[in-house]
């Protein structure tokens, strides 16, 4: 039984007892979350996402020592989760992590979390949500979620954010149009960091044709003539319900552009807040949670349910070619009911 | 009803429409798939895949055109399953995959099949696997499949193979190296692409470096002072029970390297049959298959069971914080089962 008292009052260690209890999705765990969730939807979530070279490690530590450079009485506590899938079999943490924890450490105001990508992709994005609840309950106002690679699981963990940065970097290949189209969907802001490197021009001239494509509420307006906020201007300009991603320039390395991040971010917070975002992405989120956990529930039911050893005869009929995955799936749903 | 008769029989008409069926999961996709599930087992299913940036499409393409060219009587007929992580939105083609049918098109012994990545990556690799079967049971001989990005994603897809193909390139940037090492565990041949680049040194180094680490088999080898076959020597030198994936450099733009990395290929599957790892591989392929159809038709029926409504109901009292994700997964399942 976990007592949640000591975390909502901001005891460390009892924190990092939980955020393991969640990770390893232990009973204890399950019942400290649900107790926690009264206290949930106050932090603003922050996913940093974007693909391999791009720097996002760097910019998320800058981000952090923004916030906490603040002056005295505007300081957010700030939490990072690092989803780290640098190897599903290993769970090890990346240097970058190491490195930033020497950092940030002995600064009570910040709380690192770095996970691997354990299990499915479904299950990480599970365990992704239940960490941020924590953070959430426990009081940091700003959650930074940072995740490593492009794709789906991009898409699946950054439907958590309330804030998603998609970080860009000048010249990273040919394929890179191919991952910009999806995560620019789904992003509220976009980093062209290492913005001192040659090629940021064309970088950010991409980006600014694929958000056309992206965000096609911006064409209709462009094509009946009515001038909106061009995503390269400052995002203060923008106003009514429509939110156009702007384009940041970053140099993690030296900290240039971060407070004109910070900015932009705080506008989409505002934005959030004034348009009816805020509850909307929350309902998703809470949706796809109520969703997956009932998916779980059934599937380790079924488990429960089903006679020892009928699994793997099932599955050696299938292996034989005998039988059809088809087959087999009915026969062993059949088997749990009947 | 969709008649299997025409596709056995090499229709290219009717496998694609039956590749179609299966996309789209539909109930004659399905009945179909299981008709055809006793031609399987028969194809090499290669995956290709890797970080943003390395080539891989023009790849694919150097290799499909490598095995269409080997002399008559040898030519494979060759598949090509092009997994597109670009969009889950509008669910796009890329521009990559259209110049590629171009220029394999005319040849009736090669069938390119570009899927967009729709919803959950689960499902993903599960509509994946029924185009590699279709492939398979009309007699596709090599069946690749290329998958862009990194991370669990590709990890996934890439249980599917026979043969894992990981592509590289130097200088991909600093995150790169965090992405090699839960990829590298997946990989059983390695490539730099884009060789004729600097840094093809380095990056073959640092990925030599990784192997050491990904497979510990082999470091255990190592301290005991027993020589086995380095990453780098050819292929055909390694016997035994144990696979040591070789490292090819190619420049698939100009085709050099690819007879190389065909070779490389063949002396895997060969490896394969010999260890007993195809049987292997083939039963943890099918048993995923199940898992995720049981989980399928669990949440299907789950859905069919509940009352109109009651999801709707029970969301609103969780964005409300009257009850907690928990509490609601558990009145949802009880509202199955009651």
């Amino acid at each position: 039984m976990i007592d949640i008292q000591p975390v909502l009052a901001g005891d460390r260690l009892a924190l990092s007892r939980l955020l393991t209890a969640v990770e390893n999705d232990t009973p204890d765990g399950r019942r400290a979350l649900s107790e926690l969730f009264a206290h949930t939807g106050r932090g603003h979530l922050i996913g940093v996402t974007g693909a391999p070279g791009t720097g996002k490690s760097s910019l998320v530590n800058r981000l952090a020592r923004h916030y906490r450079g603040l002056p005295e009485g505007e300081q957010p506590s700030v939490a990072i989760v690092a989803v780290d899938p640098s190897s599903p079999f290993t769970g090890g943490a990346v240097l970058g992590d190491r490195i930033r924890m020497v950092e940030l450490s002995g600064d009570p105001g910040v709380f690192v979390r770095s996970m691997a990508s354990r299990g499915s992709l479904g299950g990480l994005a599970r365990t992704t949500a239940g960490l941020v609840q924590v953070f959430d309950a426990a009081g940091y106002e700003i959650i930074m979620v940072e995740t490593v690679g492009a794709g789906q699981a991009e898409v699946d963990i950054a439907r958590l954010a309330d804030t998603t940065v998609v970080v860009e970097a000048p010249g990273l290949g040919d394929d890179i149009q191919a991952i910009k189209a999806g995560i620019l969907e789904i992003a509220d802001v976009l980093v062209v960091n290492k913005a001192d490197r040659p090629g940021v021009e064309s970088t950010e001239r991409a980006l600014r044709n694929m958000l056309g494509l992206a965000h096609p509420v911006r064409r209709v307006f462009r094509h009946h003539g009515t001038r909106i906020t061009a995503p390269d201007e400052p995002a203060v300009e923008q106003q009514g319900p429509i939110w156009v991603p702007p384009i940041c320039r970053t140099v993690s390395t030296e900290g240039t552009g971060v407070p004109e991040l910070v900015q932009a971010i705080a506008d989409h917070r505002k934005y959030l807040e004034t348009s009816g975002d805020k509850l909307r992405r929350d309902r998703a989120r809470l949706e796809t949670e109520l969703r997956q956990g009932v998916r779980a529930t059934l599937e380790s039911r079924w488990r429960e349910g089903i006679v020892n050893g009928f699994f793997d005869q099932v599955l050696e009929d299938v292996v034989a070619r005998r039988r059809s995955p088809q087959e087999g799936v009915a026969l062993l749903v059949q088997g749990e009911t009947g």
